[in-house]
């Protein structure tokens, strides 16, 4: 048996009903109990009378358990112990402050992230380019979908389906007509009260393997690219897919929920979301993120089960300044989850320039808040990142990687905006103020006034951030000019040196 | 007699008392009669016992006038005749419709413009530079001051004053302490009721100058920058250099009134900006433009005596872009009289790169505003191109002379935007549909679907608005997909080739 480690996964299998529709009709529970403290877990059917039960285990020590339900004439009970977590998983992705993010462990977690719709139903080998992609890329967090995707660009079939049943047939599908099928789905036929474990089995896999690359797993419950009905269920149908998905993935410490990707492109679900939301968090038995992803219009994020604003720029202009207002608004971290992408696509949403990529994050990280990326080069294949993964081309990933490089050599959870001079600066400090940062974006100021505390020394270093470039000034104190290169995507950052 | 022409400069000076302050206590005024017209002119005292009257036909024809005042005793009658206008004079500048100009014989009026503050206060080489500079320049309009400037950079003393006196002594001035004497006038001993002709002789030669060039004189009538006391005088003071003002200046064709530059950073004049408006509509005989500049606020450009918008950005991220929301509220015209300067100045107003100027002129032609430029980049003498004229060194003058080139090459004045797609795309037509222009400003498509009348023949032409090169695809019809070159600020431009 493997070793089960706190913020782990102890998964264990039982023989069942497999008469009639399990899925429906049979219900298998768990009770875990650590010290005096008791956890009840939803376990899920996975296919020929076969019942899972998934637990994490949140602290490191004895559990015991009691498995029961109608899957069974029959109980099950057990005990195992969970050690110390593995250094690399420091547990749940939860909301720190009103900007920041931190691991059950209280390790800071930097969701730097990246959007590869469907990169789990491709082939194999695509599969694993993408994980090395992923691998060696500066993304932490990753948006997919667990439904497959119809849009342009998208058009072949998944290896199979979430649900029982024949899908329509793509073959017909152009450019020209693909959109009518987004509305007609009467080509499909699918038992929505038939989950296909296989499916399932491909988006765990998935997880687990993004979990072992220490990258998490932001998974798009609902979206409105679709063909096969999956975007157009009863409420019913919605409610038992979400049980089913959390029974079946919430165990692992990596996934955060969100509820849609442009839930505004769905008006069949408008006065749905409130509820579908509190119904995750109330199945959810360990408190992963949620969030939920707009088109046009921000979704109202004061509702309380909404952990951070995921947040899709409604302007071709202002896109990751809005990060701020966000957070006065919301009191939520907020992670820009689709500021555009990097790439040359027709659509205006798939075709800025690395450098316009690269300002996007560093704005958004001054302000407080998570840039997101993908990249959409097209492909004669029609093989694009942002659905597909693959390789990664584009000029913005090495130099997020420089941001992140630079955030990390400092206290960046404590780093805030300073709003006296938005007019034509972005200044944020940490809490101490040994570090002040500061990003010029588009100016190019050949030299700068600064204003640092006169008591204290620090050392300016001037970044190129596209160049990728650093350059040092010891012993910068009060009020410090600074001769720059004038040129764009410049940032300043002044380090204490006499601490 | 020099001749006179229509559109051009009567001008005629009698003698008249020399003691006591003619400025306060003396008038003079000429009744022009046309046929059946009359028309009242105000005329000004120019010192030495000299007094002018200043006069532009609007109509070619015979002329005969009557001058009385309490100038002198005596009463003078003339007549003239005033020939058809020269063929490069047009005639004053006019709203045409909610977006464009024209003069008053109806020729279609662009108005690109630069901004060199107080250009006319240099010294004789630089400003003949200057002039130089833009008559090869593609700026038809330029913003300049009639007071001197008190701002960085700004230091020196004009040759002379507006008003008899003497100024605060400026070589205290410094890069610290200038701010202050903003707010500081006492060093300063000037008499606001005795105007110093001197001073009104170089400011309408500049006027001149620029006519002969074609050019528009977009005169600043105020503005905050200042240690003389100019922008602190009383109401009556005010209203007294207004009229001074445009008994000068009024007969010269190419002159628009400026009300303010930054009119929200003079909080003494609050609540009279209306009545200050109203009364240089009211004095001026011939009707020229008339607007106010902000800040970081708007001025309500509903109020009637304002001919058209002429607006600075109030947001760094979003600034021609709000140019079409401008021409809906208020149904005038718009200059986008500063969106940034191109330059290398610490400060946000004054360094951005030639590419992201030209593309806001770009975003600005095409929903129907006209864009302002000026270049700030640093010198170590502080002649800086914004406030003192002098070379052009920067990328963007050539670029706009490229969209201007493009935009001459058609009926630029029916073009609107159309507002379909505004989510990734900026379409204008004009109205017959024969010029059909896309902008794709800093998105990147590698290629492009358009929709074009079905029944109509089109060629592309597709410019690099930046590289300044036209490739041309004839034989569009219909639905159109054009390969592009994957890179920003690209226009496509399509051409009825069928009429």
């Amino acid at each position: 048996m493997k070793p089960v480690y706190q913020f782990g996964v102890f998964e264990a299998e039982f023989q069942g009903v497999a008469e009639g529709n399990p899925f429906v009709e049979r219900e298998i529970f768990a009770q875990f109990s650590f010290k005096d403290q008791i956890k009840c877990i939803r376990g899920f059917y996975d296919g020929d009378g076969k019942y899972i039960i998934r637990f994490m285990p949140m602290q490191a020590g004895e559990y015991s358990y009691h498995v029961y339900g109608t899957f069974s004439d029959r109980t099950f009970s057990g005990s195992f112990t969970a050690l110390p977590h593995q250094p690399e998983n420091h547990g749940i992705a939860g909301v720190c402050n009103e900007t920041h993010f931190a691991y059950s462990d209280g390790t800071p977690c930097m969701p730097f992230g990246t959007t590869c719709y469907v990169w789990h139903l491709q082939n194999p080998e695509l599969y694993e380019e993408t994980l090395k992609t992923l691998k060696n890329s500066p993304f932490r967090k990753i948006r997919f979908c667990v439904f497959p995707k119809h849009y342009i660009y998208n058009f072949r079939d998944p290896a199979c389906f979430p649900f029982e049943g024949e899908p329509m047939d793509a073959s017909i599908l152009t450019e020209e007509n693909f959109n009518y099928y987004n509305e007609d789905h009467s080509g499909n036929h699918f038992d929505f009260m038939r989950f296909c474990p296989e499916y399932f089995h491909i988006v765990e896999k998935a997880i687990c393997d993004l979990e072992a690359l220490g990258i998490e797993a932001d998974l798009i419950l609902f979206h409105p690219y679709d063909r096969w009905g999956f975007s157009d269920m009863s409420k019913e149908d919605d409610l038992r897919y979400i049980r089913y998905v959390i029974a079946r993935f919430s165990a692992f410490h990596n996934v955060w929920w969100s509820m849609a990707n442009e839930y505004d492109l769905m008006p069949q679900k408008t006065g749905l979301w409130r509820e579908y939301g509190e119904f995750v968090r109330a199945e959810d038995p360990y408190g992963h993120l949620r969030s939920i992803h707009n088109c046009f219009t921000v979704y109202n994020h004061s509702e309380d089960w909404i952990t951070h604003v995921s947040f899709q720029r409604c302007d071709l202009y202002r896109t990751a300044e809005e990060t701020d207002s966000l957070i006065e608004t919301y009191h939520k971290p907020v992670c820009l989850d689709e500021i555009a992408y990097e790439g040359n696509l027709p659509l205006g949403w798939g075709n800025i320039s690395p450098e316009e990529m690269t300002r996007r994050f560093w704005e958004g990280a001054l302000r407080g808040g998570w840039g997101g990326h993908s990249e959409t080069y097209y492909h004669e294949n029609n093989i694009i990142f942002w659905s597909h993964g693959g390789k990664l081309e584009g000029g913005s990933p090495a130099r997020i990687a420089f941001l992140k490089e630079i955030l990390e050599s400092f206290d960046y959870n404590s780093l805030a905006l300073r709003k006296d001079r938005m007019w034509d600066e972005l200044r944020a400090e940490t809490s101490d103020q040994s570090v002040i940062l500061f990003y010029h974006s588009f100016m190019r100021p050949i030299y700068r006034e600064y204003f640092l505390p006169e008591n204290r020394t620090y050392q300016a270093e001037i970044y190129d951030t596209f160049g990728m470039t650093k350059e040092i000034i010891p012993g910068c104190s009060g009020k410090t000019r600074l001769a720059l290169p004038g040129k764009e995507y410049i940032a300043v950052l002044f380090r204490q040196t006499n601490a």
